[in-house]
C-alpha cells in the first residue's frame, strides 16, 4: 500500500523518507496500538450492544477525559484545560517561533451512539503523538492535540460548543448557562467533573493549521470504493419548519371538496423537497426528518401538520434559491388546500471552503500512502467548521459502513480507521515539518 | 313552519291532524321542555368550556342514567335494563300484538366531547314520550325508548358496543371482558354503577322499526341550508395502516440517489388518497388522519413512516376498488423509493341501506312539518347500523355547526334540535300509529 517505502528510512512502524525537520516525511502509525486505544476509549461509557453512551460532561465523559489526560502525561505531553473544558496537549517543535498545528476531534457521543464518531479523530491524533515520541521524530512546528467539549449537542445545546466558544463564535458566559434536559447547568457540570480549566477558551497565539479526522457519516466512500476522503469544505445548511393550519373534521361525514386538510400540503411539500435537489444541482440535499400531525386520529381530518426541512448545498446562492422555492411551494400547497401556513427558518449556516494548502496536504498524504481517495464536501458540520474561521483547516473522512452514525450500528473497519489515521497523521506532519 | 296547522286538532303544543290511533298524525314537541332536558343532561359531566366528559360506565354516566330512569318512571314508563346496561323504557300501545317501535341513541360521550352527540337523540325520544303522555295520544304499536351502552368506544373499545351486543353482532361475554385504559373490566364497571340489568341483551320479540336522531357530525346540512337530514343509509368503511420501512441516514452526508427515505412514499400515498375519491365517484371520502415518522429527527432520514387510511363509500364495490388502488399505489410508491412496505386493513364494514318505509316516514315527517330537508348517507357508523340488521331502520340528522363533533365546540342551535326532534318524533309516530 505504500508508494515509496524503499526510498525511506524505516524505524519500526514508521518510515521517514528524509532527514528529520524537513518537509518530505512519511510515517506509518502503529495499527495495533491505534486499535487498542480505540477499544479502550470505546469501553468507557460503552453499551452492551457495542455502542457508546458518553454524553458531554457526564460521569463517562469525565472518565474518558481522565484516561485521555493520563495518556498524554505518560507521553510527556504538556496538558492544558481551558475554561470551557477543551483539553489541549502540546508537543513542542524545534522552532520556538513556529505556530502550532492543531489536530483532534471530540470524545463525547450521542445517546446510544457509536464508538467511532469523534473518538477516532482523537485516537488518531494520540497515535500520531505516540508514534512521533516512539520514533523520536521532531517537527519544526509544535503539534497540539485537542478534545473539544460537547461536539454532539445532545445533552446541552448547541453542538460544536467547545470549538464554537474557542473560535469566538459563541459567547463563553452564554454557553456556561445552558441547561440540560435533566436540569443541570453546564458550568456546574464542568466544575463537577473537574474540567473547568484555567486556560483562556480562545486562541492565545496564531495557529498554523487545524486537521480533523472524522467518520464520513455518509455512504460516499463505501459506495465508490475509496479508502479515505479528502474533505474540501462544509456545505451550507438551512433548517426550518412549516406549519399548515387547516380544519379538523369528521373523516366520514366531510365531503372531499369541503376539506381543509393540513396533512395534504405537508405531504405535497415533502414530495417537493424530495425532488427539489435534482432541479438545482448535483450537490443539494433535502430532507424532511420530522412530521407532526394533530389531532393524529384515524378518523379525524388533520387540523395542523408541521414538518421540518433540512437543506444543504455547497453554494450559499443555491441554498438561498432552494429555500425560496421551498417557501413558495409551501405557500402554493397551502393555498391549493385552503389552509393557512407559516414557514420559519430556524438555522442558516454559510458554506465553508477549507484551505487549499491543508486540503493539498491531506491529498498528498493519501496519495503518498497509496490509498484510493476522493474529494468530497462534508454534509454535516464539524468542529473544523469553527476552526476554519481561526486558521487554515482541512479534514479527513473515514469510511462509514452504510453511512450509519449516531447508532450502535455505526462501524468503520480497523483497516479504514488505520488508513484514515495514517492520512491525517501525515497531513499534520507535512505541515508541522514544513516552513510554509 | 307548519304546513297544515289549520287542518289539525291542536292540543297545547301538539297538533293532531286526525283522530288518535290512525296513521296520519302530526305532533309538535314542547320546545322549552326539550331545551331544558338537553341542558339538564348536559350538566351531568359537563365541562367548564361547555363540553361534556361522560365516558361510558363512569360516575357521570351512572348519574345521567339515574336521572334518565327517573324521568321515565315519573312518566309512568316501564323501565328495563338489560345484561349489558342498555336501558329501555316502554310505553304500551293499544294493540297487544303490535311490535314495538324503538327510538333512541346514547348518553355516553367522548373525552371532552360535545353535549349533542348522542344526548340529542335520547332527549328527543324522551320528549316524544312526554308529549304523547301530556297529550294522551295513544299508538297502536308500543314505543320503546333506548339508551345504548358505550356508543363512543373511548373508554372501552369497540364503540357501538351496547347495540352491537343487543343485535347479536358482538358476543356478550367477550364484551364483558373488555378492559379500559385505566385497567377497569367492563363487567365490573357495569356492576359498580348498578347497570348490569337482568333483561336479556337481545331482542326477545319482533321490532317494528328503529329510529335514531343524531347530529350530522358533518357540514352538509349547514352548507346546503337544510333544516334536517333524511338519512338513507350508512357508507361502507375501510380502516388500515401502511408502514414503509427504509433506511435511516444522515441528512447531510447521504446523496439523494442513495436514499431510501420512508417518508417519501408515505407523502406520495397521502397525496394519492387525497385525490383518489375524485377518480371513483362523488361519494367516496378518503382521509389520512395519522402519520408517524421514526426516528423523527430534523437531520435524520426517516427509517419508518406509518400512516393510517380511512376510506368510505356507499358502494361496497367502489370501496373494494378504492382499497385495491390504494394498496397498489402503496406498493408502487415503496418501489420507487426502494423501501419495504406493509399494508394492513384493520377494519372493513359493509355499507348499509336503511329501510325504504322508515326513510319515507322520516321524509314525510320533515315535509309535513314544512322543514327543508335533504337525503344523505351517514359517513359514520351509529347504533342504527347494528339495528338495521334487526329491524327496519332509519335516521334523522340534525345540523352540526361547522360539522364539528367530539369537541366542546360541537354545536346545534336549539331551533335545529327542535326541528330534528319533531322530525324523528313524527316519523316514529307515523309508524307506531300505522298498521304497516
Amino acid at each position: 500500500m505504500l508508494g515509496s517505502v524503499s526510498a525511506g528510512r524505516c524505524l519500526g512502524d514508521s518510515i521517514i523518507t528524509a532527514a528529520p525537520i524537513v518537509t518530505d516525511v512519511q510515517i506509518l502509525l502503529n495499527r495495533d496500538r491505534l486499535v487498542e486505544s480505540m477499544e479502550t476509549q470505546a469501553s468507557i461509557g460503552g453499551t452492551d450492544d457495542g455502542g457508546l453512551h458518553r454524553l458531554a460532561l457526564s460521569d463517562a465523559d469525565k472518565s474518558v477525559r481522565d484516561w485521555f489526560v493520563d495518556q498524554l502525561q505518560e507521553l510527556g505531553i504538556s496538558v492544558r484545560v481551558d475554561e470551557f473544558g477543551n483539553i489541549f496537549g502540546r508537543r513542542q517543535g524545534t522552532d520556538p517561533d513556529a505556530a502550532p498545528v492543531l489536530v483532534g476531534s471530540h470524545l463525547d457521543s450521542q445517546p446510544n451512539g457509536g464508538i467511532y464518531d469523534g473518538g477516532l479523530g482523537v485516537m488518531a491524533a494520540l497515535e500520531l503523538l505516540r508514534t512521533l515520541e516512539a520514533e523520536a521524530i521532531e517537527t519544526r512546528h509544535p503539534i497540539e492535540i485537542v478534545n473539544w467539549t460537547n461536539e454532539e449537542g445532545s445533552r446541552f445545546q448547541p453542538g460544536l460548543q467547545g470549538s464554537g466558544v474557542w473560535s469566538g463564535e459563541f459567547d463563553l458566559e452564554t454557553e456556561y448557562d445552558r441547561v440540560s434536559d435533566d436540569g443541570a447547568r453546564l458550568l456546574d457540570e464542568l466544575e463537577r467533573i473537574g474540567y473547568r480549566g484555567e486556560a483562556p477558551a480562545e486562541p492565545t497565539e496564531e495557529y498554523e493549521a487545524y486537521f480533523e479526522l472524522h467518520i464520513e457519516q455518509g455512504p460516499s466512500l463505501e459506495e465508490t470504493g475509496n479508502d479515505v476522503g479528502v474533505v474540501t469544505g462544509v456545505v451550507g445548511l438551512s433548517w426550518g419548519t412549516v406549519t399548515f393550519d387547516g380544519e379538523a373534521n369528521h373523516a366520514g361525514s366531510t365531503p372531499m371538496h369541503l376539506r381543509n386538510d393540513a396533512s395534504v400540503p405537508a405531504a405535497e411539500l415533502l414530495s417537493y423537497i424530495r425532488h427539489l435537489p435534482n432541479t438545482l444541482g448535483d450537490d443539494t440535499v433535502g430532507t424532511v426528518g420530522s412530521i407532526d400531525i394533530d389531532p393524529d386520529s384515524i378518523n379525524i381530518i388533520p387540523e395542523t401538520a408541521t414538518l421540518t426541512w433540512d437543506i444543504r448545498d455547497p453554494s450559499d446562492e443555491v441554498l438561498a434559491r432552494a429555500i425560496d422555492r421551498l417557501t413558495t411551494e409551501a405557500e402554493a400547497a397551502a393555498s391549493r388546500e385552503g389552509v393557512d401556513h407559516e414557514a420559519n427558518e430556524t438555522v442558516r449556516t454559510a458554506s465553508a471552503e477549507f484551505n487549499d494548502r491543508c486540503v493539498a496536504a491531506v491529498q498528498r498524504a493519501a496519495d503518498g500512502l497509496g490509498y484510493d481517495s476522493m474529494r468530497l464536501l462534508s454534509g454535516g458540520n464539524h468542529d473544523a467548521s469553527h476552526l476554519n474561521d481561526v486558521c487554515d483547516t482541512a479534514m479527513v473522512f473515514a469510511v462509514s459502513r452504510d453511512g450509519k452514525s449516531h447508532t450502535p450500528e455505526e462501524f468503520t473497519a480497523w483497516d479504514d480507521c488505520y488508513k484514515s489515521a495514517n492520512t491525517v497523521a501525515n497531513a499534520v506532519l507535512s505541515v508541522a515539518t514544513g516552513d510554509r
